[in-house]
């Protein structure tokens, strides 16, 4: 890159403990001129908070953040039209705001940055939004990737379970296509599922562990047999969902292998939630 | 936990670039009494030494490494038993060598760490081994994780590029398993895949994404529409691990989706590697 191109940080912030931080993503948020933002509705307070917390511990000199007007995102087309095309229509939008926000708020040469939270590879679309831009050739700039504790690592370690059993697949899905079935692999971490899909595989021999807020200080866990447990964090997670107005949760259902360890996990493994102190 | 319980440390320390330490992860370092070491063979060295980098940066105080003698895995028993029973006999006669090493050379009220490569989650048999242990009840310890940046975060972030498509699942396997075909995901991960079985699926119209001791200088980088590519990663992988004695390498392969986002990466997409230049 030359000296007169705009450049782009996407850094991963991990998945709410601020100690997930990578000591890479620190020096890439003392590199940024910039900060964008882009939060959507409920969460956005909480949000922006946490991200101005790192960004007040980390970058030691007075920094400056943009925020963005997030567009609504359609979601009565989840259940009727096509999602991917729901998605990619928000994501236009989106690209359109972020589009202004490079041209109009980094100048040449400059350097902005993203903060993503978890892992900004999974399930997060501001790559997909640079790359939208890139592709419309309005305003040009590099960008490079800074990795994050993703919300799978943050969960399974909360837990102190491995994220796979001996030799044996993962399927990562969005909770929506937990409808079709868990299909063959015996390790399937669901994430964005704002409907409690899990509730509709109780019949089957799973093992649940559900992690909301993983990391924070409001962190909530719960692991058992899904039979058992899933009326159980329905509730926690209903509660935990009035009192915050917005909710980040993630579960992973294992179903165990003939001879796999039993599920064991550091702490208890009564199936009652740790409320924050995981030890 | 109690003052006189033994207490294991499980850190993550990221897939090979310093800077993916945590900040939770250097923290954890620090509260450690002694740290242990299991490496095999020919990667020993080099990985032993990275970790004593990382220790001697991150860890002020004079710190006490202990190294455990590893069993040798019965890799015959690969293609003629059972997998998961070759793996498992390995890992107990794993479990027998940190058992003694948790009995012996930590005290009660000690504190103990691994440094694990990449996220103590994913495809590392720490956790099985510790909770193996555990279960003998021969040395009562907890243990908690920390987690890190995995191979996956590390592979996808050097590209450039999401892991999943807009709306879409994602398979983690381990290479093993990739002859049974790649399934329904269009985005499918391959782990601890020492025979390039990516070689076998170069009539599927895939994109490879291939990275080798990816975020360390060695690090090399290919991607590009898996026929065109396939045999220069061959090549390079057998260069590089002759070269260096042992390779780290991980791959996605990709199936586009219609309507998705063409396969642009941030810096080039020529397919050649970016022989530790990642910009």
């Amino acid at each position: 890159m030359s000296a007169g191109d705009r450049h782009i940080l996407v850094i991963g912030i991990g998945a709410g403990d601020p100690g997930h931080l990578t000591l890479a993503a620190v020096a890439a948020m003392r590199r940024a001129d910039v900060f964008f933002v882009l939060d959507k509705g409920s969460e956005k307070d909480g949000l922006i908070r946490l991200r101005r917390q790192l960004l007040d511990q980390h970058v030691g000199t007075p920094y400056r953040l943009v925020e963005g007007e997030d567009p609504e995102r359609d979601r009565s087309r989840q259940s009727h039209g096509p999602y991917t095309d729901a998605v990619r229509d928000w994501r236009h939008r989106r690209a359109d705001v972020c589009e202004r926000l490079i041209s109009e708020e980094l100048a040449p040469g400059e350097c902005g940055a993203f903060l993503v939270w978890g892992d900004p590879g999974l399930y997060d679309s501001t790559l997909g939004i640079l790359r939208e831009i890139r592709s419309r050739g309005t305003v040009t700039f590099g960008y490079e990737v800074v990795p994050g504790i993703s919300s799978v690592s943050a969960l399974t370690a909360a837990h102190g379970t491995p994220l796979n059993q001996v030799g044996g697949p993962v399927l990562l899905t969005p909770g929506r296509l937990l409808d079709e079935g868990i299909g063959s692999a015996d390790d399937v971490v669901v994430m964005l599922d704002a409907h409690q899909r899990f509730t509709g595989h109780t019949d089957e021999d799973l093992w649940i562990y559900w992690g909301a807020y993983v990391g924070t200080e409001d962190e909530i866990l719960v692991s058992g047999p899904l039979d058992r447990v899933a009326g159980r964090i329905v509730e926690l997670r209903a509660e935990a969902r009035a009192r915050h107005g917005w909710i980040m949760d993630t579960y992973l259902l294992r179903r165990s292998r003939p001879g796999e360890e039993p599920h064991e996990e550091p702490g208890d493994s009564t199936g009652v939630p740790a409320g924050g102190d995981r030890r």
